[in-house]
């Protein structure tokens, strides 16, 4: 199957790519996806330009992409829930249904889980593949493929709202106005919050950030302090929850400023080093503190929200190519621009 | 001052009233209000049709109305968040700051509450009145007065979305498609809800619901069984919340069969007498229900979300009367048709 | 193998039995397990003197037996948490792993459970029964067979006190005296509480289980109301928690009268129709309302309390028979008086 | 009145001191108590030994205290749960009843709280004190005067315990074995856990932290790693809680080392400056992090779990000293071995 490779860091290939067999025998629990539509993530970028991230290393060609839509081509014996021709998303992790984790309802941190475009598991930049039915969601009419490709990222935004307990009402701040902080935003207005203010570097990316709906406020942090700004907006008291979508270590080490007592943090930007935490301001405000990774259970929610109009992810989507000019996708996304915020891969139908 | 009086059961008059002298004494931390707009609630014209609500029997003439906003005229001198001038909505109920419910953050429950227009605290249909600064909201700019009297019922519908820890993506049922029915339904999509469904016997109230948001799906109960409803919609599995909005036996006592597991019900609507309660139902469900009583701590939520869009209030007021007309407005609403969903009176300013 | 066989209602022997053979084939995942001791449930009973609970008859022949411990005798192939002569107890109910429940972590309610000696699944009244390891759980040397027989129950009890969210010095009243209201004792005294208050009308169950604890307080709810108790003991306030394990309409009907503002309801006796529910008085306190079905995620913490000390069965534990007196076990047990908490039998080793 | 006087950094003495007026005036919630017994907190042998903790600097003469019990003398006009003579013990901060953080039930985090023995309010090592009737708490008959003066440190544990969601058969780590994390250890015990390992570098300490209970595990830190040692106690999964009970940065550098998926970090130990937080182990685990500001709501619980038993502090009361003594028993405070616990001051009857 032509996919898109990546040989060894800096260098991609489309080309002809044998899978391993295993990979494409399809269980009885299982459905074979003819693939739509592939977002391109900062992690498969990171791959390309940096050949790893942490702990994981690309030590043999891979297959990039892990934010898909497709449709089904073909069931296996026990599947009741999707049919051939079933327009779907794809969860890209598979963890391990007999773990410790798994059974307490958090497969995202059963350490078993196998993870597309995770060394040294392949990606979704091919023809087709094999995905467990419970793991393949169905798409109701009005979602579009490209919609559906980005339940992946949106996903994050969903899963950091609903750690965060988000309340009718609530003021957030979300530091970071890149893809992540902008899911993450449109998560915390349709979770219940009144208002989003978003912080971020740069100034195009705060428009943005302001065009997505008039209950978002974008805060310049080279101008203005998100801190200062949000006290003044609410007679001192600060706000109810503080994502952090940058990964940056200078803004992690502030999350606590703008928030009022009783509020929240969520981490969600990764961080390769530990930070600098102000025990002290999270103490006299008895902050909690929430860690994510990736998601669990909310792809169904997702789509459910894209299908109802609650959430609009089709303004986030501002490039596509096709499959022949991934390649040179990858190589635009590296350079990326501010201005884009999601670029995608139609393959060939 | 010219007030509305119910001076007994079946007997409404607009005419001068002597309010007790404490009443009209501004305290350090209190604020005197011009009263602009009030709404006509359920429990007003029961008084006025009944002459008690359970314990709560109309034993002197009582002035109505509970559901307010006005300007600020005088603040006390300890007051620092309000001003002359200032457009505002007021929470209906004081409790007593040092009862044990108030201090652990339960102030709705404290049983020394004082509620306007519950015998025998008088309403607020009346020029002006004396209220504490810490249950007095400022407006701002872009909300009006009459969306700002909309506030009181909007709390309820807020609260018991609170309470129901909406998660993003979830899917409600509201039992009961009157205005308090309507305020959840608007609450539950605020706070996450992807898809809500109203079930009422009139037809006409389900029109006005669906044309709320395209995300309400109105069910006619005498057509149609909601929970098989739902369980179509779901692949069996069910919804994840059911609002008890009707105060009906009848509908109470199905709350759990749309239900899915794990899933939560709400007991909005009031019952004055017990009521039947599937306890096996709930069991293999295992069922979590939340009783809520009026609100606590949402009014400030609830502005800011009429102020971002989160929440549009204004198509649920569908009929507005003169102070002058108010006895007219009553005799209107206790014959209400189902296409009158909130009146309001309006004061002379 | 010979086993305890219920025939039909009325009918016992101990004798050879078929098991079919795919209850008997050891899978990569599974275990095969000696039995040691096995506790005599009320639902046991109940299908001898009734032949059926609920929904659930009995058509054939079926093994009774579901609190169980014993020894590993052979394990599968990709087991690696137990060896062969482990001690061990057993959770009874497996679920279907890929379930929605299950991967939500409420396998159990779960619709496809299969639960030993519920019809028409066998039980382990019988020498040897495979099992998954996922749900066999390691004895420390301290814990002893009988104790370990007692998980089962325990585990009833230790669910409903996680379910609800017992807080440091919370005052819990537990409705019922027999054995799953005595194991909800020592949970919530284990979970927490600073006092519990069991109420039943039989004054030997109360001796019974104020003998377990000092901070355990017998109400006989013959000469005495529960509530009044309460409130006298608390300043008017009420208790945290009620936990109801009768079973009985009468006293299910009374749950929300202890219980203070914000206090929460836990429902665990079965009820085969549905109940009175004043549900004037559960708003009025705002009551949480928890209905609990079975168990999850408890077995091992079960062991770990046992273990430490934290929670001692041994007393609940007041007569024992042979495996060869087994069927005069059940006759006793039907007969049972109030001075018998649990009945077990121990098979031959 | 006699009082014992900080003057300044390293000087105490033992003399008359004028106390405010406003101090002295019993208003209709207030309560009048002679003190009886009251401990000596590490906080106050801080501002003994350096002037100052954090911002709050001893500028003036300023009386030493806050861990107390004693007798009512008088009471207010309005108080109605108190009379003369009962035993009590105090909570030693008072909040603004109206402020907003108070309303929402964490008053705790009120940035106006009144703190005993904090600049520039003074503390209670003098005979007689003025207190809210809302925060003085009536002590059963077998609660004694220096337990009931323990109620105060071991409300820090217990409110760790209580934002921790202690579960039953929760297994947990202190780290440190002060005064503060011994009373976390038998907090968390009380609040389900079913063992709980304590670090520290002062194999003393340890001693006393075993002494307490079977179910308490003494870990020295300088032989032993508390990761290796609680992952090869469960299988590799590890401990739901961790509490940081030290205040050591290298300490908290650490807190999700022994961490299972989806566990609980507290923060207790203050922290002047920002200290290291390892944000990569918290995700993977997906961590909450709560920190916490002394306690809100649970002196009448642990006044509760000292007179049913639950909670046993007595082994920490170590060594006493005569008002007399104070001055002397600060200066063995300020070089306190680890063999002493808690040390405590009467006062003349």
């Amino acid at each position: 199957m032509k996919s898109l490779v990546l040989e060894r860091k800096d260098e991609l290939s489309l080309r002809d790519f044998p899978i391993e067999r295993e990979e494409e025998v399809l269980g009885p629990r299982d459905v074979r996806i003819k693939l739509h539509t592939v977002g391109i993530c900062g992690s498969d970028v990171h791959y390309y330009t940096h050949g790893r991230i942490g702990p994981f290393v690309v030590e043999a060609p891979m297959i990039l992409g892990h934010e898909a839509s497709g449709t089904v081509m073909e069931v296996g014996s026990e599947v009741t829930t999707l049919s051939v021709g079933d327009r779907v998303c794809m969860e890209p992790g598979i963890p391990d249904p007999n773990s410790k984790a798994t059974r307490l309802g958090m497969y995202n941190v059963d350490p078993a889980v196998r993870f597309w475009a995770t060394p040294p598991v392949h990606g979704i930049l091919r023809p087709t593949c094999v995905h467990p039915e419970a793991f393949t969601f169905k798409l109701p009419e009005n979602v579009r493929f490209d919609e559906a490709a980005m339940v992946e990222p949106l996903a994050v935004g969903v899963h950091a709202a609903t750690k965060a307990r988000v309340k009718p009402g609530d003021i957030a701040v979300i530091m970071g106005a890149g893809p992540i902080g902008l899911v993450t935003a449109l998560a915390a207005l349709a979770a219940g919050c009144a208002r989003v203010y978003v912080s971020d570097l740069a100034e195009k990316k705060l428009q943005i950030a302001e065009s997505l709906s008039p209950a978002i406020t974008g805060v310049d942090a080279r101008k203005e302090s998100i801190a200062q700004r949000v006290r003044a907006d609410t007679d001192g008291w600060g706000c109810d929850i503080v994502f952090e979508a940058t990964g940056s270590p200078k803004a992690a080490a502030q999350v606590f400023e703008p928030l009022a007592p009783g509020g929240c943090v969520v981490m969600i930007g990764g961080q390769p080093d530990p930070i600098s935490y102000d025990a002290g301001a999270a103490m006299i405000r008895e902050a909690r503190v929430e860690n994510i990774f990736r998601y669990a259970h909310v792809f169904p929610r997702c789509v459910a929200m894209l299908a109802s109009g609650a959430i609009d992810v089709k303004p986030l989507i501002t490039r596509k190519f096709s499959f022949e000019e991934s390649v040179h996708a990858f190589e635009t996304a590296a350079a990326a621009p501010p201005a884009d915020v999601k670029m995608q891969i139609e393959l060939p139908q």
